[in-house]
């Protein structure tokens, strides 16, 4: 290994490509290589003209490369004297995996370097003018998985309890477990909660309605991964958008027809 | 009011000042006046040598500007067709008070932007190398400040059940209540801690140990706010600093004297 062979785990951010800090733009233009995560911005590789360019998408229920062999190969690559930049969506230490990637280097001794980035589920509540935290509505922000590893039930009763806002990552297939069991475990049905697709992206979709309606409105919408879901008081803050009251006005005329019937 | 008057409400990241984003940049750039925090990294201010600059420092227990008086602050001077930066340590709307910045600035139809930041207790997870989140180990990760305004006791037992990282800000004063509260509620004493201050600046100090030892580590080793507080398991994976084996060396030996006596 060559003394400037060196590993970069960067976050890339949520998606508009100029949030991004200044470091993870410095250690792109250095970079020999990029091994880049199919949720990255591909606009972002235009800082980086000079490296040569790995995808290695993991993206969930499609085609993907093994964690291990990415930590394989960064391993290699460094050894091979290269700098390299394994780019990541949002922040690589925030439902990422960096972790994982950076005990593989540890164990083979490869310097490397932790870029942080702005991690997409607060990036959703900004893009959507929702503060996570707001004095007097709650004690701060809990930021969760829609599933465990083990397929175990998440601890609903006890993230009520929190008073927290709930963010909720790689949620939309479990959407209505999450919406139910919160509510059994005691948070009301009308909380405030939001769907933010392709947070900070030109494409970006969001619905703002409660815990009880949103997987009716999600599947109506057809709102996908990836997508974040918000869950708190704080989300009555959210600047409503046309499509949202559009949608609101839709589900208020359903339900009076299903009242009625 | 001119077409031109607006109010960005910009992150500024932790501290390194090249964490912040290409976005915040920008905003920095095209600003006429910058009102900013006293957490702000002065170094971020040579991007905006154009702007008037307003310290508006509120740091715990010294003299500060009253928020009101920012928010009308913010609204006088877009009123004069002024670009308004207000620049915000960390992110804005993680116990940044920028949802109340954000409501006067709604209240007064003043347009404007919010412009997300690294916020610092994820930050300083990172440069200490430790994975918020990591498979196998927790849920997630949960921010809270380290006290409640109505100074009512943190929901302990529901912070400890939702088995995520937790990440406190502002608990500096409160780390010997924080420690108490979750050895109460069923919390190892063994779990691993650190205390970072000053994250990201070229003076940062950590200190890894445990929940209990940490509040008598952190006053002999007299560290200070600003600082974020990390309880869970992944902080196991924490860089160990020198300075840290030092004080664990010391922690063993005092610990050794007093179980002797």
């Amino acid at each position: 290994m060559t003394a400037t062979a060196k590993v970069y785990l960067v976050g890339a951010g949520p998606g508009d490509p100029e949030l991004i800090t200044l470091k993870a733009l410095k250690a792109l233009q250095q970079a020999e290589v990029v091994l880049v995560d199919d949720l990255v911005n591909p606009a972002l590789l235009a800082h980086c003209p000079q490296a040569r360019i790995v995808p290695v998408g993991k993206r969930g229920g499609c085609k993907s490369t093994p964690q291990h062999f990415i930590n394989r190969m960064l391993v290699a690559l460094a050894a091979q004297g290269q700098t390299v930049v394994r780019l990541k969506g949002g922040d690589p230490f925030v439902f990422g995996r960096g972790g994982e990637e950076m005990l593989a280097l540890r164990a083979a001794n490869v310097p490397y370097e932790v870029i942080p980035g702005l991690t997409s589920g607060l990036s959703a509540c900004a893009s959507m003018e929702v503060p996570v935290t707001h004095r007097g509505l709650n004690h701060g922000v809990t930021l969760i998985t829609g599933h465990t590893q083990d397929g175990e039930p998440l601890p609903w009763a006890a993230l009520v309890a929190t008073q927290t806002t709930l963010v909720v990552y790689m949620g939309m297939q479990h959407l209505p477990e999450i919406s139910r069991g919160l509510i059994q475990a005691g948070m009301s049905p009308e909380m405030p909660c939001m769907v933010v697709e392709n947070c900070t992206r030109p494409q970006q979709r969001a619905v703002v309605s409660s815990l009880q309606a949103m997987p009716y409105l999600a599947h109506t919408q057809q709102l996908k991964s990836p997508a974040i879901i918000v869950v708190g008081e704080v989300v009555t803050l959210a600047k409503t958008t046309q499509q949202t009251q559009d949608w609101q006005d839709q589900l208020q005329s359903w339900l009076s027809v299903a009242n009625a019937a």
